[in-house]
């Protein structure tokens, strides 16, 4: 595995990949890796010969300095996991080599709207221009994106439809505790208490698909149920739970034939949040999550 | 010469040159092509191996409707043009190849508040939007503007660095009429009365290159002059003559390293610009018109 600094780096070594008949699969973290960035290196390898991973935590998506300043870095663990999962390239760059007098942004109408884009403005402006300037840089035919951050990755197929990049995007499920707490480097901040509150999320969920397959429809009938079921876990707020569209993250007011359930709630000060694709195939709809 | 509609046929055929080792050259237009835009593949001919023109009168960075219906279209001539030139691909989609349910943009601080920008408001966003898509559609590795342009190419060239489109933009000298007006696809709108008065504005770049030449450094001094110069011709509104620094096209009170003298006045309904780079060499000032 070769770690590099500097976007010149990442250009020659992918442009020799690609000479030897590779196809490129790229995946985009923060860092702090766990078994849900490993898996979605699992997924490209699927899809694709030569794996890169960049790993920079991009100041620009964060509305507030102190969750930016609070975010967990270790990129020495960083590059062992990855190297364990079999990336061939980490591309770690320094704040000075992404940004310098940086002025063009790449921003979104409507799909950002809802859910995280109300509750972190600025956030999704950071990761479409930083995700743009990767895409660029790495030019992949497949990028590999968590269900998790599921507005994240719905509104980044609509950059690549919108913006004609080259490439596929792939959203691969969320991958998950035992006890069902969806993966993430903010688990870490949970306090034993809050970590045990968490999984009035995952119990939500559940609910919700108990509800769909009894043949509930309503999305206020089953959102009113699982706020009911996340105030079990005393959250210190909820952002919110919300059924939307997939195609353009608007709330509906039924199940449709893609919809979104979505929730966002804080456990002290930190914001936790989870989803479930619901889909319907031959008159019969199936929760993924 | 192959002319193609779909963004998938440009994608099979570019990558056919590039896998003949051929570099990509690419002049992006909105057509009524006139010796400016034959003069932009000559540069890129000059860089490149296979020649790419898009031809796409692109209704988003039109900020009035009227002008985007007046706006000349003559794709016959047009490609009689491009053939004759040396291009190897014109790509001229439809609207609906482009832009079907859009909700991605790009734009860009600073270098858009001033001269033209300020004048036509969501036009720069229109421009590097379509431009994004263009470049990710054709993959060149370099793309031609012209300098009449020059707010357009130095963002553009800006664009390009902030979100590491891997490719290098060139800006070509203005092509101009005998008599000096700047060749502009608007041109043609001109009844012979304004034609006519239109040549104050090369007039005011000429006086201006005479002040500088002879040591005058003041924006405060050479802009009045040149405002006078322009007033010659009774232009309907002078728009803007303004002074700007190169690197941000921000507003300066002196010529320095790197200057842009810029102009846009209305002929009629036709509104007109044309601009000067004042650049300093050696302790010498050169202007390039």
């Amino acid at each position: 595995m070769q770690t590099v600094r500097t976007i010149e780096e990442v250009r020659s070594i992918v442009r020799s990949a690609r000479l030897d008949g590779k196809g490129i699969g790229f995946v985009p973290t923060m860092g702090y890796l766990h078994r849900g960035h490993t898996s979605l290196v699992e997924h490209s390898k699927k899809l694709s010969g030569f794996q890169v991973m960049s790993i920079f935590v991009n100041r620009i998506q964060f509305n507030d300095a102190g969750d930016f300043s609070r975010y967990p870095r270790d990129l020495e663990r960083d590059l062992a996991v990855a190297r364990d999962c079999g990336v061939d390239l980490v591309f770690a760059p320094g704040d000075d080599e992404m940004y310098r007098d940086r002025r063009t942004f790449v921003d979104m109408e409507l799909l950002t709207d809802h859910l995280c884009g109300a509750h972190r403005p600025g956030h999704f402006r950071g990761v479409f221009t930083v995700v743009s300037k990767l895409f660029n840089i790495v030019l992949p035919d497949v990028a590999v994106f968590g269900q998790k951050d599921i507005q994240q990755a719905v509104s980044l197929e609509k950059m690549v439809m919108d913006l004609d990049f080259p490439l596929k995007i792939v959203i691969a499920p969320t991958v998950r505790e035992e006890d069902g707490l969806a993966m993430s480097s903010r688990n870490k901040h949970l306090d034993p208490d809050e970590r045990r509150r968490s999984l009035c999320i995952i119990r939500s969920l559940r609910m919700a698909e108990g509800m769909i397959a009894s043949g509930e429809r309503s999305a206020r009938k089953i959102l009113s149920e699982v706020k009911k079921e996340l105030s079990t876990g005393r959250p210190d707020k909820i952002d919110y739970a919300s059924l939307v569209r997939y195609s353009d993250l608007q709330p509906a007011d039924e199940i449709s034939e893609r919809s979104v359930l979505a929730v966002a709630a804080f456990f002290g000060p930190t914001r936790l949040i989870d989803n479930m694709i619901v889909e319907e195939r031959e008159g019969k709809f199936s929760c993924v999550y």
